[in-house]
């Protein structure tokens, strides 16, 4: 079968997502990870953005809205972006008051929601930073300043925060400010023929223009999407206007060009994922909304070469992206060393995003499969058990000593912080997680697939029925998945059942009854087509193996390496289990695995244990760095693996997923 | 036996270099790099500073000296050590004209000089940036600004040139300048109590005292030395005297800390090579000259734990040092990464200086085989073999496009560069090349110590006799090494040949008598003890195998991996020979080499030939990032290894020392 989108020739048959509080998610893996966000994460932001956690830098956030409010004195403090966190908060307060009423977070968001109101200005501009600190340069420096990326924050948060409460006053109060950027950007004469240099607005305002069906706020996205690369360059233009000076402290290199900021090229022209990577992604999420809304094939095709080239070169086995701190960005194909990445939590959020995206246009388990890998390997990685600590760079391979002492390797941290200054992965993950009912279905006119498997009960409309949905799984741990079906009626419709890539086998019953798999199955998912009625039971069955993974070998870093993969789960060693030295353990290619549950391990995990052989750093070596004549013993060794999700939960260590083959 | 220093309760027996008019080199690998350094390169920096380079910044270096002596105006360009690429050339020059004469050179030498006394002010001070720029700051920021470092290389220029011409004129500058500093810098009060952010000032001092006899020079050398790392920081009392500001433009960057500098101990307390890894050795070779003339074993004590730190833990196979291109710095023990490399040329001169003085010290193979290796290795591969362009990075795997498109590798080059804006490697290079006579030799009472293996003769004084030695070899490409000795008279004194660590089987034979190595062997030199007499020869066979060289399993670099070594030349592959990828080829443990003499090839060089495997990339990996069920598939293919220093005289390519063995 051909893609569905280009087989319909300009007519879509895009699927939609779900509306979040129809689904009800209730999961032994992630029901405690959810309930971290809700009950660790979110109210630590809170406090954070109150300046309210002992020994850390104050967050200032809500203190700058109420100084511009009016309501309290001082001055600006904090990032050009510090607005975004207080967006950040809301949003994810909107995404958990979907599925967790409570009557307290939402007194509290309303109190911040009045504050906005006060500080916007009444041509509609919100903006902390420049209504305090620098007025007269509105607009002016959007190459660093991020102020179309702070007002797309707020436009998600307000989404957000209507769909959960159905109060207008936040949407209002984004229509306005979103209203003042359409008044001010566009082709037309006289407005700003610009872009932001940190994507976000563009997929903000596509939220905000489903949400009330304002075809400007569609218009307007288009718009900054069509004009990002056009010559002459506009943050040229700027830099020439402000007599080439940076106006932020920290603001960006111009050195490091237009790539960066992904200008380089039109972006229906670009083939090659350039830059900072978060950008990249939230890029490519306004481009599959806008294609998939309007039907624009070209923009489409732009979104699947971008897509393409990171799935198939540039990303880690991890589900990351970014292989260099430097601009926290892509740098070139197959070039994705393990222990000098970035790996940034946030550009795997944007990827997932991505993913279920690309997901709703054409319905092909790629999409879902690296939606999984990111989200069970280096999202959830991201945080730590407690939920008190966040990696922002998600390392492959870490030995503490190296990032300590080894200036180019600041930057990876062998244990996850407190909090950022730059504080956008901790709430990325919460945003994350409070949405995650999103993405476990997708549906379109006759076919409701399922895209994770999670636990849970999801409502789902289709040609106006009512269909209820049922998970029951153990899912990443065990290969089993029963899904009950509950309809008033009778209905025919197809649900289609995700096949992982990792999955060599998988096993369908209907009501006890196996279904041939082979025949049914259409990019990825299995399509089981039939009348259904109440109380239809699948049993799905995803055999998990233990995989010896191996990477193209065009990916210089992995050379003579395998990695550990168990259903969607990538497994790592720890200093923790297998001492340090861990570059100094083999894994022998005919060496078996043992698998099994430890319920007392980092949260419960299966652990794969495996004989392996450890190089022996024998006493030949006392006193010599470099000899000939130097044959390699080892001896066995019993070597275990864990989750990668689940490392950096113990003392401090080494870690490494790759690992090498004897 | 025990170290000569440690055994002598005191008294020092201290071996001497010879003068270098007395060794006249004429070699087959050698003298065209020699040449070179004459004919191209002293000439090349001579159009640099004097602003004649086409295309190139002007480095306004003379021009800074000729508007201080006030017969130019204008104002002070360049760095601020820009004044130290004059002292380079002329240092350069000094060491030609001491055996090579050449009139005109000599002119254009005294000319510069007599520039330079205009320049020089009445109290003794000669620094063109704080003459023209900044005279009120003059001694008010040492960590930064290069001035004692400046007047170190001067000095060094200086007495190089008085030793080739015996004119006073420069000395007498020099030492004026020297009187100054005496004057400003020490530990009597009124005095400021400091030293400089770049050791060199130390080493050069030791040498105006060698050559005046003036003990003040070593005293000041001395101070300097035991000033650093003194508590207060005395850089950090610069800087709150400074009101904490950097006064020069790219000045070093304070987080650095201390160890950047040398300063975190005091350098007796040092006993790891930490920071800026030039400035290490060049503080290590004051430390070692002011050890041997004052018989301070507290002092070498502290020499040799950091250079057996360096040698057992944090160099390179190739003779580089330096882990990390951030501060040009050392990082922890086995650190050794081959693509994010430092490996700046004039650290491995700084080595092979430290190595020279230490093997005055204490006559042991060790120092002469790092000596050796940095040579032949890194030091002659920082020059391409027209003599025109130079590294300044040393790499040990290179890939380019990883330089071009990785920002964490961007100061790896994969050619060489002209000139630099920082000239210090070329000049570097060439002092080294001039001067290499000095190198070959030492000899003390009764004993002459041949560290290298370098044909041409030498009229070395031993007990008032004047002892002729003649190398002929062909050297490092033949075994065979001929030493004939001339004396007048009948005289017995020890002749020892160095057996280097790389040689697993040395022969000698006298007058065609094969004398026994074993029992004569002391430190790693083979003692002939005979009286000699005029036509004495000598055959030393040092047997040359192919070497597969291992490193340290803690050296997570090379693990897995093995570095072809013949002789002292270490071997690599290059994309020229081998095709790109270079990452896929496999070395096996039972492969055979061949080698063979190439004339035609990069100057002549012998070539080493061997059966390899290449890891297939088959169809298997199209549009596959990662896959299971992939088991390696290997084709045979010839690989060659050319020596490490002729990499990248031809194309530009992939080249990796270290390959992965099967």
């Amino acid at each position: 079968m051909k893609d569905l989108f280009e087989n319909s020739s300009g007519l879509r048959k895009v699927a939609k997502e779900i509306p979040l509080s129809n689904v009800k998610i209730k999961d032994n893996f992630w029901s405690h990870y959810r309930k971290l966000a809700r009950e660790v994460v979110i109210p630590y932001q809170w406090e954070a953005i109150n300046d309210r956690i002992p020994d850390a830098e104050p967050s200032h956030a809500l203190k700058n809205f109420r100084i511009a409010a009016g309501i309290e004195t001082g001055e600006f403090h904090g990032m050009v972006f510090q607005d975004s966190d207080v967006s950040k908060w809301l949003e994810a307060v909107g995404f958990s008051l979907q599925t967790h009423p409570d009557p307290e977070l939402e007194k509290n968001a309303d109190d911040v929601i009045d504050i906005l109101e006060m500080a916007q200005r009444p041509d509609g501009y919100l903006n902390t930073y420049f209504i305090l600190k620098e007025p007269e340069n509105r607009w002016r420096n959007l190459a660093e300043c991020h102020e179309l990326y702070c007002a797309g924050h707020f436009f998600e948060a307000a989404v957000a925060y209507y769909n959960a409460t159905n109060k207008r006053k936040v949407l209002d109060i984004a229509c306005k400010f979103a209203d003042y950027i359409s008044d001010t950007f566009g082709p037309e004469e006289g407005k700003i023929h610009g872009y932001d240099g940190h994507e976000e607005v563009e997929l903000a305002l596509f939220k905000l223009y489903k949400v009330t069906g304002n075809k400007k706020y569609l218009n307007l996205s288009k718009y900054f999407l069509d004009e990002r690369g056009a010559e002459p360059d506009f943050f040229d233009m700027q830099w020439e206007e402000r007599g080439r000076k940076d106006f932020w402290q920290g603001g960006v290199k111009r050195e490091w060009g237009k790539t960066y900021f992904q200008t380089h090229l039109p972006v229906r022209q670009q083939e090659s994922a350039e830059g900072h990577a978060v950008r990249v992604v939230y890029m490519c999420m306004a481009m599959a909304d806008v294609a998939a809304e309007t039907g624009d094939v070209e923009l489409f095709k732009a979104c699947k070469k971008l897509w393409k080239n990171i799935i198939l070169k540039r990303m880690y086995i991890t589900g990351g992206i970014g292989s260099t701190s430097i601009g926290e960005s892509f740098t070139f194909d197959y070039d994705l060393p393990n222990d000098m990445v970035y790996g940034e939590t946030c550009a795997s959020v944007g990827l997932a995003f991505f993913a279920h995206r690309m997901l709703m246009i054409e319905p092909k388990s790629e999409y879902a499969d690296v939606m999984e890998s990111a989200l069970y390997n280096t999202i959830i990685g991201g945080m730590a058990q407690d939920g008190k600590s966040f990696f922002y760079v998600n390392p492959l391979e870490v030995n503490p000593e190296a990032c300590e002492k080894n200036p180019t390797k600041h930057h990876v941290k062998p244990r996850r912080q407190k909090w950022f200054t730059c504080a956008c992965c901790p709430p990325n993950i919460t945003r994350t997680l409070t949405s995650l009912g999103q993405y476990i279905y997708t549906v379109n006119e006759e076919t409701i697939y399922t895209n994770l498997y999670i636990g849970g009960e999801a409502s789902i409309s289709l040609a106006d029925n009512e269909i209820k949905l049922i998970q029951e799984t153990d899912y990443p741990w065990k290969e089993e998945i029963k899904i009950k079906v509950f309809t008033e009626e009778e209905i025919k419709f197809t649900l289609a059942l995700r096949i992982p890539s990792w999955c060599p086998e998988a096993k369908i019953k209907v009501n006890n009854q196996v279904v041939d798999i082979e025949e049914r199955t259409l990019n990825g998912y299995a399509m089981i087509n039939r009348e259904w009625k109440a109380s239809d039971e699948i049993v799905l069955i995803l055999k998990m193996p233990i995989l010896r993974m191996k990477a193209n070998p065009l990916v210089r870093a992995d050379i003579g390496k395998v990695a550990i993969q168990r259903g969607p789960l990538v497994y790592c060693l720890e200093e923790a289990d297998n001492g340090s030295n861990l570059h100094e353990i083999y894994l022998p290619k005919e060496s078996t695995f043992e698998e099994g549950f430890d319920s007392n391990l980092l949260g419960g995990i299966v652990v794969i244990n495996t004989e392996g052989k450890r190089l022996v750093n024998s006493e030949k070596w006392v006193n010599k760095l470099y000899r000939y004549e130097a044959e390699e013993e080892y001896i066995p060794s019993t070597i275990k693996f864990i989750p990668y999700y689940a490392w950096a939960n113990r003392n401090v260590g080494e870690m490494t997923v790759w690992v090498r083959e004897l």
